[in-house]
């Protein structure tokens, strides 16, 4: 599907503004998706307003694309809607816990999928960010999530400006088995690397950053250990202040 | 995007083989999904035996789509490859943490809905299978994965041997909030849930289930707070077991 071959992630957006019914058309796609047995356990939050925009950037760790994109969806693993039916028909919900935000969490990214090919076949450009999970406790202040609503992933979406170059992936080969797992040893690490680290763009990188190998600008500078460990210790506490962690 | 919009999960498949070309684009649009960093870790394991298929399916509650269906997908959570990496240029990682797990979750689920959707493309039906999270130890012990390596969801693929109606959803209104989180009052979830109620299909389950509502028939039937409490703690157990809770 064109769609899918052609995607590549924005980060510089026209001043344009979106149709109320492409955003609607793009909202509708996201519930299309597949979810945990129909419970729809995840919301999603339409940030358009430029002070609301400018909070959630400062969370973004400051990325102008933020400011930029006319609209910012956050996609939040979401029990709170569910547990209050539930409340309101006296029935008695036990989804306080780690497996029900992970089920919530699917939900969520399929949602977010959908949205993200629903605009790029809109022509709008979409850029998906990673940082929603670090700065989850900061988003959860900025959009007044509530008990049992946590923000998984965040997508700003708007006109492209700017037409980057498709992004390299690793073989197919290297990310698929058959069968059953197959380990790799050096031989397989090396070959499936080899295409990647060849890229002129790998150079610059390595160059650069200052490091070794291209291996080391990700444990070295991108995502070092210590900095992994602050954030999976900070997410795990806002799972267990946000009600997920009963069992 | 048509595609998108005509999705219904398909759970009966005719006996036709999978063109491999269709599988390799399946896959391929896999690779194409956003992830993080660009590190791509995540695993597909693509299983067509009917041995193996067989002990999936009893890991998967025995459902009979699993042996039905000629292509199975196993999305996995992999960091696995991406130390071997990393060791293999002695640069050393630190992705032994729940940031990662989740990380590597969300590449998984991405991969995996650009690969429902470029099998429906292709005319072939899916079927995701929440089971996976619930058996993961199992399925771990099936596929052979290695530390590092936990899988996340699954899908099954064919040729569609039914056509059901599209599945209700509860209005995009309910799903979305603008700006920032509105939580619900019993008048704003009655509302929402109004229209799922008064389907005749969900009677017809009310009625089956012999429960007083339907939100009892998930609270008391399908996911009830004992079992969610046993599979939470199960799921935890495995993050532990492959390496994802050194923080």
């Amino acid at each position: 599907m064109k769609t899918i071959f052609n995607h590549r992630s924005i980060r510089k957006f026209k001043n344009n503004p979106i149709n109320t019914n492409v955003l609607n058309k793009i909202l509708e796609a996201s519930t299309r998706a597949s979810n945990t047995g129909n419970m729809q356990v995840y919301s999603i939050i339409v940030t358009r307003s430029p002070e609301i925009k400018e909070q959630l950037w400062q969370a973004h760790f400051k990325q102008n694309m933020v400011i930029e994109a006319p609209i910012h969806l956050t996609f939040c693993a979401d029990i709170n809607r569910f547990n209050k039916w539930c409340e309101t028909n006296n029935a008695k919900p036990g989804y306080d816990n780690f497996l029900w935000f992970y089920n919530a969490t699917i939900d969520a990214i399929l949602a977010s999928q959908n949205a993200c090919l629903e605009a790029e076949y809109n022509n709008l450009g979409v850029c998906y960010l990673g940082t929603t999970t670090y700065m989850a406790e900061k988003i959860i202040d900025i959009l007044n999530l509530p008990q049992g609503v946590i923000p998984v992933t965040s997508v700003v979406i708007g006109y492209p400006d700017e037409e980057p170059e498709l992004t390299d992936r690793l073989p197919v080969d290297g990310i698929v088995h058959y069968e059953k797992y197959k380990d790799y040893n050096t031989h397989d690490i090396k070959n499936i690397y080899l295409e990647k680290e060849a890229l002129e763009q790998t150079k610059k990188l390595v160059l650069d950053n200052e490091t070794e190998t291209f291996a080391h600008v990700f444990t070295d500078k991108r995502y070092k250990k210590e900095d992994n460990i602050h954030f999976s210790n900070e997410f795990l506490k806002v799972l267990k202040k946000q009600g997920f962690m009963n069992q």
